[in-house]
């Protein structure tokens, strides 16, 4: 019951680009991979982009938002309510989001896939909503085939007015109070792991939420053991709108040859849950930090991701990425900018000589 | 023989501000502590800056050039012809350093302080030369007690030339054939450990050049051993004119209140050295990133210094300062931007209510 999209082919990187590129950082005037993480940033942003010069001047963040049923359990240091007042939080530009948008000169928009009360038109908040909150998964599928397709849907679509507006990079972030919890749990499904190994403290739970919130996760992986066949019902089970809806962007992205840069923990669920449902998806992902959560680590081994940053953040709303794309810029000017060593009238390592018979 | 200006006075950052900061840290849309490290750092500069909105907007970066005799051991992976071919590439604008201070719009200057021939008058270069390269310290203490003043004052020049400009952050940089191997050198004196222990490969030794470079420091700090009484003395005996300048210039941003973030491995060494001769210095230092240099993270713990990257990277020039900018930059406009709670009309966490009795 997966809708069409999700089957549309996925291009590859370009290798000519990234052959190209590898070439070019060892004629840049510096030691060969001294740059470090910079320089293989540089060469798949070249065969992401398809290009020589690499350009991240066009990024766009969109924050997914929705609200979880499993809230009630008591699994959030915060009551759901907060999920509407940060909506408008972000629409008023008083987040985190809007401050580091606003030092990136990136686009920012929230889209509301589900939020538990309806906020009605808010500037820069885009309604496109599956439900008012997913049930308690505890007693039932967090959602149905339906609100799983909108809420799928969305996420591609907020691609596509990316594409449309010349972006260069897709972020996605997420705000819903409860989604630490849904991405525990359909982590714990997605790796074959135990809540107890997986499961923190989110937002900034104290032990005694944290083991309500594994009671929480036990309960629901057992009365939904059968019916996890694949990851797409794993992800319609115990997933949220706002986990689909990224899920949707990045298989969108994907399809569109779109860089997606990955933000923390619950991003990170989802980018696993669009590489098991399309392993091609893998090859448009750039991993931007690895949050506190302790589940993180497992999730992004899965991915075989190595994220630039570890900087102890964990509150969503794609922050994380955000401020790693300071670090993608100038990785793509130094690239585009710096003088080879013929250029520059610099002499080559003598290792490099010596090893050439000079 | 060490200057009288080094024992100035060394103010303390503002606990006031200190204090007033942590405050508003709590008091921000988001759960306590989940910006991680961007909160300590905000923190931290409001301290430094006597600031309740701090900002990073004036960014000074000061690159110290100088020739090592110890070159000729062939310790670097490079010519020493290549220190004075890398000014120009400076002066051109081609360099890693240059494409980085655009990307930030931050002041880049040179400071020659002693490159083995004088270039002549160069764009953007300074002349405040030393000496013509240091003496091979495998043979004669590295530089005299006059040319070590000489460079010391070059550093704590730059930095009030950067004060006068309205500089909000000071950043020293280095490039030096050979001066992985003296800032080693000085590593080894200042921790007392043996070369085998800190000596690594800098920007792309082959082992047979590592085992060179042993050789070479077991020598000289054999030579010196009786010599090497005090930080001063290691300095003038071990190090090179430009890791005296940065030396110099760590101490003069102390004495004058201007926060400096720290470079990699061989501008750590200029800050453990600085930190040795005045220990109130280290409460003006902001560390930027770990290396890839092996000796780098013993020098850190000896700073007890957690940077905020790691990233690979072994470039020097300032590179990595540089790219923790951005970093700092979203840590002030977060503290300076975000809503309050109160202000953004959002509940506050749970478990706190919880505490106060709520």
């Amino acid at each position: 019951m997966r809708p069409d999209w999700i089957n549309d082919p996925i291009p590859c990187p370009s290798l000519t680009h990234q052959t190209r590129a590898m070439d070019r950082q060892n004629q840049l005037t510096k030691p060969p991979g001294s740059l470090g993480r910079l320089e293989e940033m540089a060469i798949r942003i070249c065969a992401l982009q398809g290009r020589d010069a690499p350009s991240l001047d066009q990024v766009r963040i969109v924050v997914f938002a929705g609200d979880h049923g499993v809230a009630r359990a008591g699994v959030s240091a915060y009551p759901q309510a907060v999920t509407l007042e940060m909506v408008r939080n972000f629409s008023r530009g008083g987040a985190a989001i809007n401050v580091l948008a606003r030092q990136l000169g990136a686009h920012l928009e929230v889209v509301d896939v589900g939020v538990a009360a309806d906020p009605g038109p808010l500037p820069g908040v885009i309604s496109r909503r599956a439900g008012f909150g997913t049930a308690d998964f505890r007693a039932a599928p967090a959602m149905s085939e339906a609100a799983l397709a909108v809420a799928c849907a969305a996420g591609a679509e907020a691609v596509r007015r990316a594409r449309e507006s010349g972006c260069e990079l897709f972020i996605g972030g997420e705000m819903g109070i409860g989604n630490t919890t849904a991405a525990t749990a359909l982590a714990c499904a997605l790796l074959d792991e135990p809540p107890q190994r997986l499961a923190g403290p989110g937002t900034g739970l104290d032990p005694a939420g944290v083991a309500r919130k594994v009671a929480a996760l036990e309960e629901a992986l057992t009365r939904h053991a059968s019916a996890l066949t694949d990851p797409w019902e794993m992800l319609r089970h115990l997933g949220g709108f706002e986990i689909a809806a990224l899920t949707g962007s990045m298989l969108a992205a994907a399809q569109q040859g779109m860089p997606l840069l990955v933000d923390g923990f619950i991003v990170s669920v989802a980018a696993l849950t669009a590489v098991r449902l399309r392993p091609e998806t893998g090859s448009w992902l750039l991993f931007a930090h690895e949050s506190a959560e302790p589940g993180h680590r497992a999730v992004l081994a899965a991915l075989q991701a190595e994220p630039l940053l570890r900087l102890g953040m964990r509150l969503g709303e794609a922050s994380g990425a955000a401020l790693a794309v300071p670090l993608l810029r100038c990785a793509c000017a130094l690239h585009r900018e710096m003088a080879t060593f013929v250029e520059a009238g610099v002499s080559g390592g003598v290792n490099k000589a010596r090893k050439k018979g000079i």
